[in-house]
């Protein structure tokens, strides 16, 4: 597919009009309403590193793609009620039909709807190489968390239910049927940004993070970044029903995937425990799982016991 | 090169502190002080398509990457007063050494530093293909040039000469040695994006562009986007000395080059014949090349008579 063509298609599905965009597809840049803080991530992904065709449809990877970005502005807490746009760069494979193009760009749309978002821009270039795509995102808010300003003392909260993707993307593979097995692989093939989340933990988080890497690294993350470390107990992270029934006829353990898998874009927060009562109140999802204290480094335990997961997280370029 | 260690070195070359970055590179997002209207543009280069190792070191493929976002930039106008920062994805494959991607990451902030720019945040993963880097640019102006605007009878305005960075492209391929082949050489390795032109050019320009494709084929974008037509002397258009005498040594023509071949990252511009006077004063250099017109399309003349160009530009996915 010719460049101008492709442009032509992105402007029928993402021309749509938003407001604090008074110029979106089509020109050299975009032009954004700006008042205050802005935040801005640049996420890519590829096929074959993050992107598996076997188990993924177009449409899934260009909704992945934008979701995967749009998650780093729940992190730092974007105000939902402030325009939240995005940019989309694709790498397209030579061999690559047109159809796959518009399927993969109509899953950017679902995406950029269920989360409201306007695509408000974007270069697409012909590779030698595999498919991929690098979104950028722009949100605003007046208060950005960080992932600095964690204290000893602070509870460490996070979102929803852990080691869905995770287990999601073993059933895929593994051609697990069943409904538990489905609403797993969905959540691996079509993650949410924790926008309304991150917005409702923002004003009394002290640091945040989205869990993209797995839980016990990225709350690692929050460690070095404040100087801190953290003890945690993982029989308090959440896990649904759907995760430990297909975890159980994997014959793979739940808790490892929750401890150690990212790809659930949960959000993973520390917050002065006199906020708690205020936090509850604000998000009855959020499950406190541990403690911040003096010191460095993340100690996990379960069943009482010292927790070695078999493996932290994922890093790239260390594993394709 | 591991993700992480890669994170660490880019803290080091682009962690310098800016006004209007009170967050830069190593969180979810980078915040940036927000006032007035955003510009934002992405913009990818992969190896073998818009990179060549043949003729290109990592430092200048670096440079280059940023350097063609800036351009988009300096299209809109952007105001070199107001911050203008970068975030820079790369792909990097399994087999390229770490000191390529030390050389590369120097190459950007040398560019970054040209352009008084902030890199404020980047993403890193590996890749079973080519070398690829996406940059998102984003900058601020009080009053964004777009692509539509231009009106018949207005004059067509290009900053600078034209031609050098594809005749330099031949030249390096050709391995011709000589200052001037060198200096067009540099034109493409090292292309500047014009900035300060764009911000002289901004108060007076009713539609604006910055030339990436070829001469002809950007101008045929104004045309398009302005419901206008145009009609250019290819004898205005400037050329230096050192492009006519690379061009003669390579026996191509450089009118061609000129008219046809992009990544000279010129601008080009729309301006009412009555402003013509204060352009004059506020960039000497400008040249006026020919006039808008009702109807459609360009039409181009040299020596007085109807040129039709070898080559009308270049476009991503029809040519590699």
């Amino acid at each position: 597919m010719r460049e101008f063509a492709w442009i032509g298609k992105a402007g029928e599905l993402f021309g749509a009009r938003h407001p604090g965009v008074p110029v979106g597809i089509g020109d050299d840049c975009a032009v954004l309403d700006g008042a205050g803080p802005t935040l801005i991530s640049i996420d890519t992904v590829v096929e074959g590193v993050h992107l598996d065709r076997r188990v993924m449809s177009p449409a899934d990877m260009g909704w992945r793609a934008l979701a995967v970005a749009l998650s780093d502005l729940a992190a730092c807490g974007a105000d939902p009620r402030r325009p939240i746009s995005a940019l989309l760069s694709l790498q397209w494979p030579d061999d690559l039909p047109d159809a796959a193009l518009d399927e993969l760009a109509i899953g950017v749309r679902d995406c950029a709807l269920a989360h409201g978002c306007a695509i408000v821009g974007g270069d697409t270039v012909s590779t030698p190489g595999p498919l991929a795509l690098t979104v950028t995102v722009v949100g605003a808010t007046a208060r950005p968390v960080l992932r600095r300003g964690a204290r000893a003392g602070e509870a460490v909260v996070v979102t929803g239910p852990f080691g869905a993707a995770a287990i999601g993307l073993a059933a895929l593979r593994a051609g697990l049927d069943g409904e538990a097995a489905r609403r797993c692989g969905e959540a691996y093939r079509r993650p949410r940004a924790r926008l309304a989340d991150g917005a409702a933990l923002a004003p009394l988080a002290t640091a945040m993070i989205d869990v993209s890497d797995g839980l016990l690294q990225d709350l690692g993350h929050l460690c070095e970044a404040g100087g801190v470390g953290a003890d945690v107990d993982l029989d308090r992270v959440p896990l649904d029903d759907a995760t430990r029934e297909t975890a159980a006829r994997l014959g793979l353990d739940a808790v490892d995937a929750a401890a150690g898998a990212g790809d659930d874009y949960q959000l993973l927060a520390t917050v002065d425990p006199h906020d708690l009562p205020e936090l509850r109140r604000a998000l009855p999802d959020a499950t406190v799982i541990g403690l911040m204290r003096a010191g460095a480094g993340v100690a996990a335990t379960r069943r009482g016991k010292p927790y070695e997961p078999p493996r932290r997280g994922y890093e790239h370029g260390k594993t394709v």
